[in-house]
């Protein structure tokens, strides 16, 4: 049996610690933000080497400012099991959203090398340098850049300074034109798997302390525009109205009554404004968006399908004419069935229940998907906050991800020829 | 029968060109707007002063800016019956608002005039100076003046220009001193009477051109703000939320439904907002407004009670935190049941099914009714459209108008003891 897994939370320990360190590194002091290509940039990834380092890895920054450590197996040159997380963070960030898959990753590995164990395949553990996209508002920038599908047109990208991505990298001391060597070949992958906070309440609500990813839920964005007649509200009787808020409050009910009716399904209204929006007005103009996830495309195609059917049904019964359009659309990236297996496996072998879950959210895996196949183990996070400074982790939490995570790569076997892409 | 009913529309073509000549009165060219106490509101007086007298009426301007006819009955200083409207508009108006029932009455009494005909009662006309109460933020100052209920302080108000109505009146040169003597005492008058456009579509919907107003509705606003748990719209399933937009979707839909349900009742929800308000992100809140208004105090009260349960319980099968706050509340201003009589019998001499209706707007008589029993005729204009420059009326629908309201005023018969006040 492994040394992390006697139950003294001695994994769990020192990940808490680490992410206290990281989060340390922020561009201003009390809320946390650590944006690429800036000088907690470079703060972070230089304790990142030296965590790498410190666990028997050969560490450095790739083209675009990835920390990249090396652990090599029973011989050197073996294709890798890649571990992997970001460490960027969006304004006034929690301190564990990317940072606990890296900081987890690089622990296991480190109790490997402590042990002097090596396993017949190589262990890589990635650190993303931008995932949330804040700074050149383009998402998933270290793990495309890994993947091979950096667009060269995100260099001209600018911050709200007016820096370009270009001279950004420029003043990292990275060479803009040379990106493209951060990209890995397939066959250098046997798989990326990613620990990740849940940011959501299902662990949570089922108590547990971790969970197998089923897919990186896909996402459609719809507008939806309903006109109808604006009118004065002392003198229009309701018979004669043709108010477009409560034809647009109709179809957001619509929404969520069709998706609470689909487990793995996602609809939410976010936004709306009703015009011309005075208190003694008629709307005779509702506008609002839907956002729309599933775990799998087909499911979300067929809601999206669904969703605009009843809001044209809703909006024909009401006299209102309705105007919908899809302003975004990405598609589902599945978690393979046979590293979602060995996930599941490593969470009954550590004795917790195995519960699978879609997540609603982007990472990384939207990315490497492209070179290889992905898993995702999530670990539970109070109340599901994240995106905030009271984004919290137990640290039995840590210390279950850690376990499991370990108990992972040691017991990981490379994908069978069955399975092959 | 008088010279007006013989169908030749003969008042109804000299309202019009009348309308026409008011509605050219405007501060600017190709909109029509008619400001208090401004070089337009004087060229209208005066053009409305000349009419009277046309009519064989004394008139005056008062102290507030009105113009004030008076044709004596059978022997001078005799009570009178008081018709009137407002003749300011609101920017960028329609151009029958309010002068179409001043310039019918004149033309009523101008018939009267030329058949040298005298009634057992004087017949006075008040062309109210202001009424929607653009420019000082305060409606019905005409009318408030007449009935000796004008607000001293409202000579504070300033306009978007800085001057004071104090100022703006002795520009005008009127004292702001006087304006109390712009007021009637209670036993001057035998009744108030208004023509005005309804301002909706229920006259058209019904195939009537004229129509008996039961009230002028009151109306409560409310401001309700429901309170959930803004979340991922990608982490956070259907069950596990507490959305605030939905639970106020499902309030909107609620109060439609309550009002729907009840005859007079009308409920407006003109304006609301969701917060954070991204596409993304799941409302954590929610603030809308309710206007609710009805013919009688009494069902208003029961709706604004019963809307407001409704809320409360939405919020708490949610688990939604209600606040909901009163902004605005005033009194049903009834008609008087002897007088919609003698309207309904107008209505019904002239030919037409006497259909009743409750005025959903506010109204001159909401002042009136302090000194004297008020009702209201209403005329059918296009679409219901109006405070806007497509408000239109038929010609024949003023022709009809002014035929219902000679014959009313021909045959008008003093409050009977047994209705006193």
């Amino acid at each position: 049996m492994a040394q992390a897994t006697d139950g003294d939370g001695g994994l769990g320990r020192e990940i808490v610690r680490r992410i206290d360190a990281l989060g340390a590194i922020s561009e201003t002091s009390g809320h946390l933000t650590r944006i690429f290509l800036t000088p907690e940039h470079r703060a972070a990834a230089d304790l990142l080497l030296a965590w790498m380092q410190d666990a028997g890895m050969a560490a450095q920054l790739d083209a675009i400012g990835n920390v990249c450590g090396r652990y090599e197996g029973e011989q050197a040159g073996l294709p890798c099991l890649m571990l992997g997380s970001h460490y960027d963070t969006v304004r006034d960030a929690g301190k564990w959203d990317g940072p606990l898959g890296l900081v987890t990753a690089i622990s296991c590995v480190g109790d490997l090398h402590r042990r002097g164990k090596r396993l017949p395949f190589a262990v890589e553990v990635a650190g993303f340098a931008d995932e949330e996209g804040v700074r050149f508002a383009s998402t998933l920038l270290g793990s495309r850049a890994v993947a091979g599908t950096f667009d060269d047109r995100v260099l001209e990208a600018r911050d709200s300074g007016g820096i370009s991505m270009r001279d950004a990298l420029l003043r990292f001391s990275l060479d803009p034109g040379r990106v493209s060597t951060a990209a890995r070949r397939q066959g250098e992958l046997h798989a990326y798997l990613e620990l990740h906070i849940e940011q959501g309440p299902v662990l949570e609500n089922q108590g547990l302390p971790v969970g197998v990813v089923t897919a990186i839920s896909g996402a459609t964005r719809l507008s939806v525009a309903l006109s109808g007649m604006a009118g004065h509200a002392g003198t229009v009787p309701m018979a004669l109205r043709r108010d477009a808020l409560a034809g647009a409050s109709e179809c957001i009910l619509a929404v969520e009554a069709y998706c609470r009716a689909e487990p793995g399904l996602v609809g939410t209204v976010g936004s709306i404004s009703a015009m011309p929006g005075a208190t003694n007005v008629i709307p005779g103009k509702a506008v609002f968006t839907i956002d729309v996830r599933a775990a799998s495309d087909q499911q979300r195609t067929r809601a999206v399908a669904e969703i605009t059917d009843r809001i044209r049904m809703i909006a024909g019964r009401r006299n209102l004419v309705a105007a919908i359009h899809v302003t975004h659309e990405n598609s589902t990236a599945p978690c393979a069935p046979w590293l979602r297996q060995q996930v599941a496996e490593a969470i009954a072998g550590e004795g917790y229940r195995v519960f699978e879950l879609p997540s609603g959210a982007g990472h990384d895996g939207m990315a490497m998907i492209d070179i290889a196949d992905v898993a995702m183990l999530f670990v539970r996070c109070r109340g599901g906050i994240s995106h905030h400074p009271d984004e919290h982790v137990d640290p039995a939490d840590a210390d279950a991800g850690a376990r499991v995570l370990l108990r992972l790569i040691e017991n990981f076997r490379p994908r069978p020829e069955a399975a092959r892409r």
